[in-house]
């Protein structure tokens, strides 16, 4: 199948390239020079703008940074809507607002151009090895025609629902693992600060119901104090702006997730929102004046 | 080795029953007459007092509901203390505030008896397999000696540090769970809020960096409304009030871990103090006015 590749950012590139090694035709934004040459030596195809790549292709698939972006690259002026075809399928698998996907799907089908929204959760390495979690969203029969394209990028390709739904279960993700982290950290600090080893009370209780893969994994970098990410803080801000957004929206108050957002605020206005999301364990080291660095 | 078992409720009759089954000597506490006289059909002694049995054994095990219990079995009228001969052992396997427990520890070490703090982790159902988990403070020599006696309830023995060091791994565990059922009913109320199946959002999550161990075991729960305990409400805030005189009394704050317990108390005052802690997503669901058994 001959794909567009818009957004070849820290994860949009691995995953590209990924496209080209199982075989597809790419044609890729020459936005971002230096990656747009190195996909080309590749043996992808350079286009200008996502209007010129939607004129010649059958499949879409766009990794930007937000919902802005994304209505951009979408909508606007020399815009995939410009350059499209009836029958052209647009997979959006960047991490937006869910409202915003189902706007766009909107203004897109119009045109009779189809949408998925369908974010993926993993970092880096993962979009580097090709094993990334894909949350799809939106009509199933599209969803079974580009399944088999997403497999080249990720481990896993789950439909959950409707137009949005891929980004309403990203949200929910990053809702739980921001609040396991705090979790994590407000267990940790409390140890140190009534002392004793919060390594040995990780070992005691990493078995049972307190078990999770945010303590498997965190755990270690905060007693560490090693943030090199990772995703970053600033990153996960994001995504609970989005998530309040949502809640807003349909009704549904997170208070928790609320607290962990001015906690990350905190923690950015004081030059840490490049660290990992695991450095929110500082915002706790702060109030109670200890590090579980020290001893 | 001739043990003494104080306690014999829910947890603690199962926890008996195994020790005699391993081999062990037992004189248990008549003060629950039925659950006694069960464990004297097995091959237990039963005495009358804590004095008389500690008057005749070299280690006594203590499951109470909470710090008072325990002070008035160790240290009260006709208690542990008033019948111990140096060289005695005492371990409190109640989950208790961990100053409770280094002060009834002094009081004891005064009288030349030794004391650990080994709070369990897992309910009725691990009591009776004999595979708790239990988190021990105290002093390491003494540890190794009781070590083998706890293998027989117990799949886990895991010493963390000084006297008080396992309750403070307890409420650790216990900040740890409660902030995970409350990060599971934010982002599944949300999902259900904005329309999509919280069930598919939960296989779309559990693979990745948002799974946990209460979202493989409490999200199903939430889902069928089966609040069966588990481990009750009202057991939950026992621990978060000892979590937070605790935090209190070091200079560690944990503020959502009080918004939890102020959610739990506000499902006692509505009646739902017997149910599974899972059932804090009902917290949520009255904010939202939905619910996650509706379709």
């Amino acid at each position: 199948m001959k794909i567009g590749f818009i957004g070849l950012g820290i994860m949009g590139k691995p995953m590209a390239a990924n496209l080209v090694k199982a075989g597809h035709d790419l044609v890729v934004s020459g936005h971002s020079a230096d990656a747009a040459a190195d996909l080309a030596a590749q043996g992808a195809v350079i286009a200008d703008t996502p209007r010129e790549i939607a004129d010649q292709v059958d499949l879409v698939l766009t990794m930007l940074p937000n919902s802005p972006q994304v209505r951009e690259v979408a909508l606007g002026d020399g815009g995939i809507i410009e350059g499209a075809r009836p029958g052209l399928i647009v997979v959006d698998m960047s991490s937006i607002a869910p409202l915003a996907a189902r706007e766009i799907h909107g203004a897109l089908a119009a045109r009779e151009v189809a949408m998925l929204d369908a974010p993926v959760s993993g970092g880096e390495p993962k979009a580097i090895d090709g094993t990334l979690s894909v949350m799809v969203g939106g009509d199933s029969d599209i969803f079974a025609q580009v399944a088999p394209v997403l497999d080249a990028v990720a481990a896993s390709v789950v439909h959950v629902g409707p137009i949005g739904a891929g980004n309403i279960a990203k949200l929910a993700n990053q809702v739980v693992v921001a609040l396991n982290i705090a979790a994590v950290s407000e267990a940790l600090v409390l140890a140190r600060k009534a002392g004793v080893d919060p390594s040995a009370v990780v070992n005691a209780i990493s078995g049972g119901l307190a078990g999770s893969t945010v303590l498997d994994a965190k755990a270690p970098m905060m007693l560490a104090h090693n943030f090199k990410p990772g995703f970053r803080i600033q990153l996960h801000i994001k995504d609970l702006v989005n998530a309040l957004d949502t809640s807003h929206d349909v009704g549904a108050p997170l208070p928790l997730t609320a607290a962990v957002l001015e906690m990350f605020t905190a923690l950015m206005a004081d030059g840490h929102d490049g660290e990992d999301h695991s450095a929110l364990v500082q915002f706790y080291e702060g109030m109670a004046r200890t590090s579980l660095a020290s001893s």
